[in-house]
């Protein structure tokens, strides 16, 4: 049995939709989470300057004692995970590989849609670790750098997001996907949106709940689950702006105060 | 006669926007940019950070030893511009009272739509530096936050563009405003698009010019021209991802290398 909290981290809010999965699967667990809002997003960013804020973030963490990390951001997971899980020895989980695995189980015509930021596309990593399970999936793919702020502005159901969804979407549609990978953080705001344009005969994945679940495995074959009743949250952000508490109540259904964290300085 | 060069910043790459005007009122000067890549946007920050950021960004410019700056980012204009004249002993020139002073000159109904992001409009500099000159201007404000994501886009000019404007200018087209400020670096590349929604009886004001003959005056009185012939241009960026190259294209026609800068030192 480990007392020591989880730590979850992200870009920005977007995070706040690993949390709240974290939260159902794992109640007993205490979460740290920090969202880098002083230096979102970092999907237009290149993969060194995304890895050098991923490690000053798992600095930040194991100063916080968490007994293991999620990177809840699909930016990061799919462009530094390896780099950092030998640059740290704290037990990291990732939501690109438990994004796979449930996409490859829902699959049945194998035309697969993944959808993130351009520094997630531009990686592959959704590609290949599918290709890696089941050479036979066709992969699209499409980066859609609008939906972040989209969904930061709250806008998600909005005409402007529908119209956005279908520029984005539409070749997607036209190769007859049968499911598709939300494969950031932020797109979850816009499932709704996101359903409509890709009709009702495709799946949507979002990562976040076997994220979760993969989670609460590795805690539970290393004995580390916490044994109290209910769970501790605490947030940190690096810019503490009006967007958190509106997201926060979106996504959680309450305000979380979150504390500012000068990040740069680890 | 300053052989030095004129250091220009912002939060990303809109502030090649105020580039280009400097480059033609001041075309023997020497300009060293610096655009924080890494940690656009700054719109939707607080003040505390914005301010950082730019603290950090002056110290680096001044390692440069320029002998003036330009701060071409209304963000960091509209929120801090008086905390760094206090911090910084560098003569500092910012873009929201140059732009009040054009519009001014040019509104007949004294109707005036200002448009920045968030922390700009929030922070109602340009609302109060109108007031100031002309009591009688009536100032109608509204944030349009996806503007930037949609210039670095390259959107500009697409459809989601014209419809975005149409539901963010809506109010102010009905306002019968006969002027409206580009109050954001970036919004110059979206200007055919917001003329088309806000129609041909409104004359665009960007602040960038007036900006740069601000500048010039400044150097003419205190004798700091540069008397050689043609400028040199430098340009770095906390992260030199593709879209500098890109943004960089369309506004100044070419391609400068950004070379990188490691801004959180500073």
């Amino acid at each position: 049995m480990d007392k020591r909290p989880i730590g979850v981290f992200d870009s920005g809010v977007g995070g706040l939709t690993v949390v709240k999965q974290v939260m159902k699967v794992l109640p007993n667990e205490d979460i740290i989470y920090f969202g880098d809002t002083a230096r979102v997003p970092y999907g237009s960013k290149s993969k060194e300057t995304v890895k050098k804020f991923s490690s000053q973030i798992i600095r930040f963490l194991i100063t916080k004692e968490v007994k293991a990390i999620i990177i809840a951001c699909n930016t990061v997971s799919s462009n530094c995970y390896e780099e950092l899980t030998e640059e740290f020895d704290i037990p990291i989980i990732e939501v690109v590989g438990p994004g796979v695995s449930s996409c490859v189980s829902i699959t049945k015509n194998k035309k697969v849609g993944v959808i993130g930021t351009e520094a997630t596309i531009r990686s592959k990593a959704y590609e290949k670790k599918l290709k890696a399970i089941d050479s036979e999936i066709s992969v699209y793919s499409k980066a859609c750098p609008l939906f972040v702020p989209i969904a930061e502005e709250g806008l998600g159901e909005s005409e402007i997001a529908v119209l956005t969804a279908k520029e984005y979407l539409k070749e997607l549609v036209q190769m007859n996907i049968d499911c598709i990978i939300l494969g950031c953080t932020h797109y979850p705001l816009l499932k709704s949106c996101i359903a409509k344009v890709v009709g009702e005969n495709v799946k949507i994945v979002d990562p976040a709940m076997a994220t979760a679940q993969k989670m609460k495995s590795f805690l539970k074959e290393n004995n580390m689950l916490n044994d109290k009743k209910g769970g501790d949250y605490c947030f940190y952000a690096s810019d503490v702006a009006d967007n958190f508490d509106s997201i926060c109540t979106t996504v959680l259904n309450r305000i979380y105060k979150a504390k500012q964290a000068d990040i740069e300085k680890y």
